[in-house]
């Protein structure tokens, strides 16, 4: 079986352990006599899945039984609607620290419903750091923040800190999982699986019980935090292939230690090709500041798009695929989730030289 | 390998073809060194795999050019909010038909954020047939209908005709594609996938283009048709695999002879069950009327909850699972969607006879 180094942004490299097992129960799940693709999610099987997995997050991100944890659809995209909605009360206004394009749109999305203000952007630097100047409105219902910008590759270090009383939320689809953090000093975290936690297609959502008190009444079913923590996430069917892989992931990152090994494992991946750009005499240009670097994307440039077009297709003939940077921003970026092995890391530092050896 | 009879709702049975072909290629997509749950939405091989999916749905309902095809999440339910969003001018009203529980879930999200109207129920009688006097609204910004009622068993031999001028809007989850039908009778169709198409994760929505034009500017990215159409259903990253499954699906639909064939075959599994409850002498009692039975969901009751029961059981035991009625209405309910053999409807007949025959 061929199997490439995956580098790409999202969907992205998910276990082979647990793609070794999701083929081997795919036409008979536990016995049952069908698919897990074919199952009931009112089933007892299927309970257990989705309790497992919300169980087994809440070991590995040691979260407090305040919290509820919700399973949902619609991507972090979805979220940037839904926050607004529930936790925004009627004239109140939100803020928002931008420092990349997922910023941004939660931003642009929640001006369309109501107030939100601009604590901080970086936008004047091309989105390379976190926000410097930040200007924190007291009476926010909320403070937003991307915690990893993943087009970019910049990543809060440490959360920003909003005055007392003004609950954090954060966008954390793509450095999910990736670290430990401290859950309770978020008031919400949501984050699309597709890159640490699972395939595309669910939505974890982890929210502090208190906040739920303010989702208004007439919210439409599926928009409305409360209605879906009341019904444990099924309140109608819940995408249960893509909860499955995300309960194996789980596993899988319990089995491999935890948050703390996970992130000395993502600080050795990263280290290895950051510091082939910095022993590159400018040959390759990251793009965020060195001390704000994303340890999931690493994002730089070449001297010219030329060699930037010639270094992907070399890459993807040696089978380091998925490293041509996003459509708006250019270069090249290595996406190094979790289940990137360290090998792979490895092979794209030593390629990266060689490609550099090569145009003398 | 062992497969049981699966007569689950929803999610429900799968061709064993497509599981099969899934489980050979779920480590190595088409040679990419690669499982299609770590592929990149914006990869060639995924706009191949979305591309060819809408293309076989647009031929197997003989879509008009003039409709778009969208692939969304979050179920019917958050069609169920985005149907009144989009497609209800402000000030304006909708008319809604109500003949199960879908419908009144789909009634009451619309009457959440504006104007909506009951042109007709059959809540009197128990939701066992389509509501037979009816008061359309002229004015109306659409009327909605539920095509078949997965709980209760009741399905539209026809579509209602609403007065002209008013779009026709359909939750078509549980019938989509076992049977041909007129989309340009339609304004908008959706359709959780869960049931005739795929797997829970992706909901199919058909949509006359002339309706995005009433779309409202300020709806947040992810609510918003328009947006959704002019992006392809790739604003943000689509449930891939779910895409990926529903393409299969359609590829095996249209190897087994297409909506017709599927109809026929439909008929002969529903007749198989229906004849036994009418050959029973009551102990078996239909809960739909005849004229209106769905060909998807058979529901009936047996004399008393005690063998409703034992019933399930015992079928449980002899590998027919999934026929537990639904919890709001009690006794058994049989769903035989496309995906489930004309053996499985064969071997239920023949364990209901046998069944009632030991009940002496």
């Amino acid at each position: 079986m061929r199997r490439v180094h995956n580098f790409n942004a999202g969907p992205a490299a998910l276990p082979l352990a647990v793609l070794e097992q999701a083929q081997a129960e795919l036409l008979d799940f536990h016995g049952s006599g069908m698919s897990i693709l074919e199952m009931s999610h009112r089933s007892k099987a299927f309970d257990k899945v989705i309790g497992e997995a919300e169980q087994n997050l809440r070991e590995l991100l040691n979260i407090p039984s305040s919290y509820k944890v919700l399973f949902q659809q619609g991507g972090a995209s979805l979220q940037f609607a839904m926050v607004p909605l529930n936790l925004r009360p009627a004239g109140a206004s939100a803020d928002y620290l931008v420092n990349g394009a997922w910023g941004r749109a939660a931003f642009k999305d929640a001006q369309k419903q109501g107030k939100a203000r601009l604590a901080g952007s970086s936008e004047a630097t091309n989105y390379d750091r976190t926000p410097e100047q930040v200007d924190y409105d007291p009476q926010a219902a909320y403070l937003h923040f991307t915690s990893n910008e993943t087009i970019h590759g910049v990543q809060f270090q440490q959360e920003p800190q909003p005055p007392a009383g003004v609950p954090l939320v954060c966008d954390m689809s793509s450095d999910i999982l990736s670290r430990p953090i401290e859950v309770a000093r978020y008031g919400l975290i949501y984050a699309g699986a597709q890159k640490n936690a699972g395939p595309a297609g669910v939505t974890l959502v982890i929210v502090n019980e208190e906040l739920l008190a303010r989702t208004p009444k007439d919210l439409p079913v599926m928009l409305d935090y409360r209605l879906q923590a009341e019904a444990g996430s099924m309140h109608n069917t819940p995408p249960v292939f893509a909860v499955y892989i995300v309960g194996l992931v789980l596993k899988w990152l319990k089995a491999e230690g935890g948050l703390k090994a996970m992130a000395q494992r993502n600080q050795e991946k990263a280290t290895l090709i950051y510091r082939v750009i910095d022993q590159s005499g400018g040959f390759y240009r990251g793009h965020a500041m060195p001390k704000e670097r994303s340890l999931m994307n690493v994002t730089f440039r070449l001297p010219s798009e030329e060699l930037e077009a010639t270094f992907a297709r070399q890459a993807e003939a040696a089978d380091l695929v998925g490293l041509k940077g996003h459509r708006s921003v250019g270069g090249i970026r290595a996406s190094l989730y979790n289940a990137l092995p360290v090998e792979a890391a490895q092979a794209l530092a030593e390629f990266m030289r060689e490609f550099q050896r090569r145009q003398g």
